[in-house]
């Protein structure tokens, strides 16, 4: 099996960088998300990124992720361990070994999360995710769109309780099983949507953790060269930078188990005398600049601090912080009808429709 | 194996109303817990009950129940299948096969559930409950008290979802499988509480489902002999009228899954010019009288029409309707420290220490 890259403990931190500007605001704390990964590659020893072409048809790969509102995870750190326990109950379920790791979601938290249990497990790591960003809710995956179920399922907690969903649909997977995550105390570890190697072709959006490990590279090879990490990373996406500003307001509110709110910027430089305006249910899901929609789900929306580049997510805004705002195209697989239909402005509540950002 | 009696369809009548005496309020609506189990007897044959003394040790007995509140149940029938379903995959994740179908709880629908099993599967029945009445949450069984855990445990819903819960406690259990039923609309069917022959003949309640029937027979014996029925049942029991009188005023909320509220009586007859107050959380827990408590868990306090001595459940308790209150002693097993632990007032969140009525 041909190595893309071997990853170890001292990459994590560009990692979990790069998931969290990918993770537009949400995809979980890049500061835990290295943590974790990194205690786990120091004990179990450095993980293997594989290409998805390189599984062989018949493979079995499974994706791990941490489910929960951001703000939850900040306050109650995982343990590896329930990650592993969710993916090795899993195994046994499906009576079959697993043959490699899977990416759920890009984010700060959800881009190392396949790290913890691909580095205890031994397995390749697949270098791609479900996304190529983050969402929400659980269904909101191309694997979804591929036919896959994301049952069976096992959920894990902090305190050694575990649940096994078998649903008619990924919607009911998703209610069913936050619900139990609220219960749980806010967030739980999963290990779900088990497919073969064949469909992962199909489905992964291929290389996003070399992506994220690029991007964390990016940023932190820039500002040593004390370049311009926002231009420089924005170049690298093929971002534009849509404002400018600094926070204004921020409403926040966890519903549900989600992190849900607005965040209200004034512009400053170039964009003075202007208003921002971002939406979001952990991830920023509509821009609106000056009273007007400019970039909507499933294109990505994202900020970063305006002189270090380094992302911000949701949680972590802040009134009078002055952050850049980037937007730049989704994966092609959510500008279908399936797509948009799964994860477009109006699955969200909002009455727009999308026209891609361009 | 010794059978104590064979259980056809039309006896179901005398064990459902039984079984809503015992209830205590709840447990669930005496019709539709029989019109589920005729249905089947009539598909797949009787019932053979048995004693628990006629399990060997080493028989693997599992009790099944509906969870949630009795008010979403009459209105969204559970089919018996899904019964069955949580029943079938209990057995497999077991990996060996069921000897005997326990009863969870005494009441007008979960006295009747395990019929639905026994007589689909074509199994014996255990003449006995983890309750000898109902109680409103997951752990307060008796089995609970003899180290029984309650997990592994499988919910079913009427769409064709399932949950498998492991949980570090039967407190947690309750917990995720509350969320969980919630989530399903209000209401689950539930396989759980799997333990020995050799333990269920200490920790089971003996006889509750002759009881039941029993209870059922003398009230419709009584009323077609002109009698007392009343009377009838209440010696039967050996339990004391507490009070006669009109409900004056009914609060009721579902909060959490659960129905409670305050039922509040103006006395007739011998009790005129005396007041009487019921606290439920699904179940009757506490009466008092003329301002003062007077009977709590886990000692039973029913409700029977003053006329036909037929059950009311807490869900259908009306303005105007004159009532008769009942008390009577619990199982032994409750009396204990583990047993008020667990549902004594306190745990229910009321200011009073047990004393039992005697």
């Amino acid at each position: 099996m041909k190595i893309l890259r071997t990853v170890h403990a001292e990459d994590l931190e560009d990692i979990a960088i790069g998931g969290a500007i990918l993770g537009t605001g949400g995809g979980g704390d890049p500061y835990i998300g290295k943590l974790m990964a990194q205690q786990t590659i120091r004990k179990h020893g450095p993980v293997r990124l594989i290409d998805v072409e390189q599984l062989p048809d018949d493979a079995l790969v499974v994706p791990v992720c941490m489910m929960g509102a951001p703000t939850v995870m900040t306050e109650k750190l995982p343990q590896g361990d329930e990650l592993m326990n969710a993916f090795r109950q899993l195994e046994q379920l499906l009576g079959r070994k697993i043959d490699a790791v899977l990416c759920g979601e890009a984010g700060g938290l959800n881009s190392t999360t396949p790290f913890v249990v691909a580095s205890a497990s031994g397995l390749p790591l697949v270098d791609g995710d479900g996304m190529g960003r983050a969402y929400p809710e659980l269904q909101m995956v191309t694997f979804t769109m591929h036919g896959v179920s994301a049952t069976p399922m096992v959920l894990c907690d902090d305190k050694g309780n575990s649940i096994v969903l078998e649903t008619v649909s990924n919607a009911w997977t998703e209610r069913l099983a936050r619900a139990a995550t609220v219960e749980m105390g806010g967030s739980a570890l999963l290990a779900f949507y088990a497919m073969s190697g064949a469909v992962a072709k199909k489905a992964v959006v291929r290389g996003t953790l070399s992506l994220c490990a690029k991007l964390g590279q990016t940023l932190r090879e820039t500002r040593a060269a004390h370049g311009e990490p926002v231009a420089a990373i924005a170049d690298l996406l093929d971002a534009k930078v849509i404002f400018q500003g600094r926070v204004k307001d921020i409403d926040r509110r966890t519903v549900g188990g989600f992190a849900r709110g607005t965040a209200s910027f004034d512009g400053v430089e170039e964009w003075k005398g202007h208003t921002f305006k971002l939406e979001f249910q952990n991830e920023f899901l509509i821009a609106h600049r000056d009273g007007k929609v400019l970039v909507t789900t499933p294109d990505l929306i994202t900020l970063v601090e305006a002189e270090s580049g380094n992302p911000v997510t949701a949680d972590a805004i802040r009134y009078g912080l002055r952050l850049t705002a980037l937007a730049f195209p989704c994966n092609p697989q959510w500008q279908t009808d399936a797509g948009i239909k799964l994860v477009g402005p109006r699955y969200f509540g909002y009455d727009v429709d999308y026209t891609p950002y361009a």
